[in-house]
């Protein structure tokens, strides 16, 4: 009996300035998918395409990933990703403790960490030079530095969040990616080292060379 | 026969200041469980209970709700209202499909409305009078609505985000709530119809009367 070919679909943008190249959601989806050894392709859209009754009928937001697998729509990379993970022991225990556990740190990834990261990173990468960001960015990088103690006395001297590595540990490493133009993250020599374990994943090197791969080098032709 | 008692703990404050009353995320938690059904305690902690070694090894940023059930400690309202949803089909169907949509839109409301929402009302709630402020807030209030408007075209005449009530519109309720301030929600009258048939479950009524129960009225008590 053959296996049957699991037919799924993830969105990524045709084109992206060359700072974004690496840190676009789908990057997220594609590596998950690689953990748990699900082989997909890649749709890419570009302004029109996202803007388009069809695109927002699937994420209504405009925005990549979006996800299909065997008829189910999907998006939300933190969902897709849950999803995935529920497929796959590679990236969360089959045992309801365990995935209450995962879960739990997949949540404090997005939600405890990634809004804080996520308003330093747009600080730094959007505004800089307009006149609130000097009262405004300490205030946000004191938030960031106080989320970071917490996370680093949580992992201590472990390899992973929960042990061993699961989704939670890809959410929270590709948050913390987006501090890398900072000494944030090295102020913590074991948080430091847990984003090398997880940087250092060959599924982790094989979503971000497919994700690069995807671009086209000219705005034009997105 | 009879049915096992579960045995379900949701930590809460037992003081904040009045603005923050029937805000706290144990609400989320609370209100949860009250729409499946299902009997809990909530344990109340001050401001030493919740820096202690004790309750950092169960909610490792020092907030609540913090949650525990059958022996399985969980934190993170958005993973803990999940964990809920799964175990309840009024709040989740149990289908592989309808659980992926839910799933989806319950991290929607936490990853593409709420970061949006707290960056809102943080400004408004904690930061009023900055000098920031001016230059800052027209920024953060142009992407809520355009979020808003997103949202409002997704639900359209729709009683719910998929058809049925869900965990989803739970948690989206419960975060556009902290727009109560502003006339951002009415803008759009489907939105604010929407908002009106959450906040009128007997389930979510119960919830907020019990927190509010809940807190002390003197900060030398808590």
């Amino acid at each position: 009996m053959e296996t049957p070919t699991s037919s799924i679909t993830v969105t990524a943008f045709r084109w992206v300035p060359p700072f974004a190249r690496g840190f676009v959601r789908d990057l997220r989806v594609r590596w998950a998918l690689e953990e748990a050894g699900l082989t997909y392709h890649s749709k890419l859209i570009g302004p029109e395409e996202k803007a388009s009754a069809e695109y927002l009928a699937w994420q209504p937001f405009g925005q990549v990933p979006a996800f299909e697998q065997d008829g189910v729509k999907m998006f939300e990379s933190g969902a897709i990703v849950l999803h995935i993970a529920e497929q796959s022991e590679a990236l969360m225990p089959a045992d309801a403790a365990g995935r209450a556990r995962v879960q739990t740190w997949l949540f404090a990834a997005l939600n405890s960490i990634e809004p804080a990261v996520q308003q330093l990173a747009e600080i730094d990468l959007f505004h800089e030079g307009e006149a609130w960001v000097e009262q405004r960015r300490p205030q946000v990088e004191a938030f960031v530095k106080r989320r970071l103690e917490a996370l680093a006395a949580w992992l201590g001297e472990n390899e992973y969040l929960e042990g061993r590595y699961t989704a939670a540990d890809l959410l929270m490493f590709d948050v913390l990616r987006n501090l890398q133009h900072t000494d944030l993250v090295a102020e913590h020599p074991t948080l430091e080292a847990y984003c090398g374990r997880c940087a250092a994943r060959p599924a982790f090197q094989k979503a971000l060379r497919d994700q690069l791969a995807d671009f086209v080098p000219d705005p034009a032709a997105a």
